[in-house]
């Protein structure tokens, strides 16, 4: 089983935190955009992880990671990637909202391996 | 319908982003401490906001959002959360993650409404 978790850096670095809920409806070629962002994003200078989740609700959570606020302007410059954001509008989302931050400080925990981090 | 989104102010402003898995098997009572939580943190000073989401894969993040760092310090501390902590490392969590960030940017759309923030 691949994890669902980034394997990120000591911080200090950035986060995009992208809320979503979709429009209701068929896939409508969703899920394969979906998969080439993440696919394209991993590609990027800079880049360091993307988490990602979704509801049965349609409502979902994507965080990717980034080194530097460079790295995340870069990326929304990206022609591909720009273009897919309107078909994002256009077709799939009902609403999102978009947060940049900076990780200041991270820790974890595993059931197996305890506390890690901070 | 209620919203999922967080109603936040203009930043700068703290994050919480806590992505976790849970175990597999029964409820075990998450679904009503999880809850509770939520509740809980709404009454604390300098609570902005959360929202929260799980896939079927049992891979979910939530994202609290805080005015500042010692709300986030003083709601760490808060007696029936550590409990509540507590219970979720030993009964529901196989894997967590915190990043603790500063949002120094945002902005959103949506289908009716189009851009709105920076």
């Amino acid at each position: 089983m691949t994890t669902p978790f980034a394997n990120l850096p000591a911080p200090p670095y950035y986060a995009v935190i992208f809320s979503s809920r979709r429009r209701d409806g068929d896939d409508d070629g969703y899920g394969a955009a979906a998969e080439r962002m993440v696919e394209l994003a991993r590609e990027q200078p800079g880049f360091l992880g993307v988490e990602s989740t979704r509801g049965a609700d349609g409502f979902g959570i994507t965080v990717s990671y980034w080194e530097s606020e460079e790295a995340i302007r870069a990326w929304r410059r990206h022609a591909e990637h720009a273009a897919t954001r309107e078909q994002g509008r256009a077709r799939w989302y009902a609403h999102f909202e978009i947060r940049v931050a900076k990780v200041e400080r991270a820790y974890g925990w595993d059931a197996g391996g305890g506390q890690h981090g901070e």
